[in-house]
């Protein structure tokens, strides 16, 4: 049995990581913390939790002393010097924030503000997207577990991108999520009646994930991508409907890009590319691991129409770090992660 | 492993016995029917099952042959026949419609217009609501499983009315359900503008639950109870809360009252008191099989007033009957329904 | 034209003023202010109102000096000095809080915590339900506009009450409200992922509304009233269902019952009592100052059941405000306020 | 006063026409038909009308001989011998359906499947969107009022496509559509369940109105424009924004962008061009005749973001229905449609 802790357990992120834990055959929550709630029991903040968890809150110290992988779901910048006290005591890390994600440091402080403290350990690091960079990840104790727009989006694109079946140039990613991907923190923006019957975008074409983004498919392409990234606040609790634009290269017909799907995700336990005639719906991943993909040619312009959809708590958070603790530790991948998206 | 079937498995109730056996460690789904699907798979109907079940629906009669434990989730007056047919070939049959409920001909005549067909096979079959009949349900194998309102409400009642503390007279139930209480058929009033940002009652003291709650709090106090129930309509899609009132005999204390209520649920896993100051609420046990009871005092006017919340398609309908199969299998009551309701 | 000020105009109910004195064919916002957000235009902090209303908040002061009506929308407490204010300087005085609400000082005591700084004033305020107390707000300069749950609840019984049709002892009044009854404040209780599919009960029993609703049925029979009020928290924007319960007295006919119903609100524009077979809906009466009620009776128990169907906002607030400064400004009650709800 | 009839007045364009009429000061409801209701009151369609409106469905030809200018809200194909029936009694008629709104007969055929039965009648036939084509409009006494996708999108893009700030081709829209665009009728996308808590794409690249914005570009800017258009349903009553991108000509800036669409607007009341900073949001313009517009510019990928939101059933149908009926009856072309959107 794998002890694992979370730091921020009382996070959206880290609770969904205490439900998803809890549910593991081969792992379980030995010890969480938190810095609002320090000496509070975590079903006190969720009362779903009660009689199921009332473990307590304890500090960071204590969860990295006491487990064999810290999930850290912190703030960015704030897991650097966690990491580190993990690297040395040698136990795996594995962050849900952005610090260890983007391989420029210049990047990081264009879009975060910070610079990256322990570059050796930046070189540790690896980025946890399994479905695209597995090999990387194995072996690995240091892992940057991808962001939720991040996740859905990339995925949507990588068989196109990797193919060369599209444009570089011109890649457009309308991404529309639900609100927990704004996490715990109360805002005016979030408070139910100002978001209810609402619909709008948000830092627009300048969110953070862009340049994780471009990364992902800079890598699988070969070349330096950008995109025009546009994610929108959608009145609804999870989910991630991501709807990508790309201008396929000519002649590429329907056929092959289908075929390029299917060959590139053929063995991939958690995507699942739907039929022609389907389209992707969060209302059908929710409370699960998958990413469900349709794909859509738009012959009298030239476009692939690829649109994912992921439960942007699970696949786009805790679902995908425990993928990557399934990965490191030598566990089945879908180990505690078989879930079968509820119908409605 | 147990062989299950799910007769009627495209209705809301029949998907979610598939989804939830889906992940049962000891029963697995082996044959599926459905009168408007037969044919198709069932991932056709709910998308939400691509790649995890497509299992195609046949007739009725093909579960019965394949399984060792038949769950019908059909309108009622259509289940005696098929209840027979189990009966005949020695399979278990657990109902989750109405026509094994009701312990009166007479009253199930008045509410449902039909009659008992056969009178020996009513005889020997049980209502299924483990936390309150567990010793009868034992040994059986023909199982009405209870309404959905008909479990939370007199969950919230039973130790109150089979202690003797709240006057048997005068009991007003106010229950508020999600949608999928009124099923997958289509109708105005489940059209979603025609829904959302609405709440209305229906059936005001009219709805055919009404004997069944009177029946079980008649057992529990050995007396004829009625009660006034008014069932409403709430926009979310899971979860009924009950708002039970009853006035409390004179003396009796808050102290005596929460006693009872953790004496009688002390060993039951499934209903969660809650300690005081916190309020049962749907959203806090959604997608589990788990029962959350608040107790509140008005001294002011002397009533108790005690709160129950269930997930209406899981405690209230297919969780409940996997109970009642794992109770008269033998296997451990809570196996496949350890399900950690999600935070948010 | 009437010159009509907010103070508290930023919060949700003194926005609603706003939007409904901005179509009032005999009133205009002259001024408004907000302790929050002084200096800044309303739209800033509503854009729905951009371009319409850019009216910059100022002092409360200011807005006294200014109009010939102050309507104050604050916490309670804070009223009672602006009060005195606009009475000083000869200005009609509508407060949307509690503070001139309940005409015992010690229950406000009880319930609020507060005293009563200048009893003369509070001699010269009426509680404003016009249509149970109409003649009393004739030619008064100081109204207690009622809470949200004061109006629908009343207005569901009153008739009965008013009438000896139930017994005055327990009444059981069960309401559910939308979310802007809370306010624009934070809170995580508020919080669109905490609130959204679910539904529970607060402040059980010990809601502040108790009273003062008490009171309004204690004049309407002429004698002391107790109730039993629990209300609950839904995830829709806008109204409140109030289900109340009355044990009907023995002999009392559903006939007599809609006969006194029609005889008592036969003049009343905002109270639309519905036909037999119909159930008040919040759908049915968003963003209009109408009050829906239907009538049921539970024969087999004996117990009358009327619901109500308000929009907390409008006639739970605002609408009712603007209808007390109608009357008392002699102009047509319904004046800027025949609003037709929409049908969806 | 103006006698306006509505052929198809239980549909929710219909309904909602006659709910703004009930409130023009210049017009009103004279008769309306419904081929489902015929015989029957709006209001037992529609509650949330009882009492206000109690009109009851008549033929389509007792509307036409009542009326002063009949409104259609069809499915397509049966508007045509409507408009004839209207254009031989000189009845105004406005189209909220497809018929009238295609110049080519061609793409109507191609997209519809039908004909154009009376050429002549075509030729009369005006497209009313009145910001774009107002001149057009005046005088005439056949409008096709536009579609819902089909205004919002214009009007984002017009500005930009009509001063040659962006490339003519690469056009992409992205629309989130609330589920009153569904319409009234039953289907099992739209059953509450299956739609509240998801959001999927739906005719990727197919949709109906395609062509119709095609044409308005087109006309815009004096050249063939083909677009991507990709409609979205979002689990909300009302409201469609339409995220549009558009590559910039070379050289263009922010500036020269902000000025066109200030100039192209500045005269149009029902067009709020929102200032740098906010975000066009559909909770913003609910129940009211606007269109929001943001701007956007991505810079580092050279596309220009315009984003609008309307109310699918106001500025998308009935509004501009209204507003095109104002127009050419020589009113205030605002009359009846001054409404403030609710801040929530």
């Amino acid at each position: 049995m794998i002890h694992a802790g979370i730091v921020g357990a009382t996070g959206y992120a880290g609770s969904e990581l205490v439900r998803l834990l809890l549910s593991h055959p081969e792992a379980e929550v030995t010890a969480i913390s938190s810095v609002s709630f320090e000496g509070k029991a975590i079903s006190e903040v969720y009362p779903a939790y009660f009689n199921l968890c009332d473990m307590v809150c304890e500090t960071a110290g204590q969860v990295v002393d006491k487990c064999d992988v810290v999930f850290a779901a912190l703030p960015h910048g704030l897991s650097q010097e966690l990491a580190k006290a993990c690297d040395e005591k040698g136990k795996a890390f594995i962050d849900l924030g952005a610090d260890f994600r983007l391989d420029s440091e210049e990047e990081y402080q264009k879009w975060y503000g910070g610079t990256y403290q322990d570059k050796e350990l930046h070189e540790k690091a690896v980025y946890g997207l399994p479905e695209l960079f597995r090999k990387d990840i194995l072996g690995k104790r240091v892992i940057a577990n991808p962001g939720c727009y991040t996740t859905g989006a990339p995925l949507a694109l990588a068989p196109a991108v990797a193919n060369g079946l599209i444009e570089l140039t011109g890649i457009i990613i309308d991404s529309k999520s639900g609100v927990t991907g704004a996490g715990r923190g109360l805002s005016q923006g979030t408070h139910y009646p100002d978001l209810n019957e609402g619909l709008h975008a948000y830092k627009v074409a300048s969110h953070r994930h862009t340049p994780e983004i471009e990364q992902t498919l800079s890598r699988l392409s070969g070349q330096k991508v950008h995109v025009t990234f546009v994610p929108h606040l959608l009145p609804v609790n999870r989910g991630i409907l991501s709807t990508c634009y790309g201008r396929l290269k000519p002649d590429v017909t329907k056929a092959q890009v289908r075929k390029a799907y299917e060959d590139f995700y053929q063995d991939e336990y958690f995507v699942r590319l739907l039929p022609d005639g389907m389209n992707a719906d969060i209302h059908n991943i929710k409370y699960s691991n998958f990413c469900d993909i349709s794909l859509h040619i738009d012959t009298r312009c030239g476009n692939l129409i690829a649109i994912s959809a992921i439960d942007n708590m699970v696949k786009g958070a805790a679902g995908q770090a425990i993928q990557n603790m399934n990965l490191i530790f030598g566990l089945e991948e879908a180990s505690g992660l078989a879930l079968v998206p509820p119908a409605f």
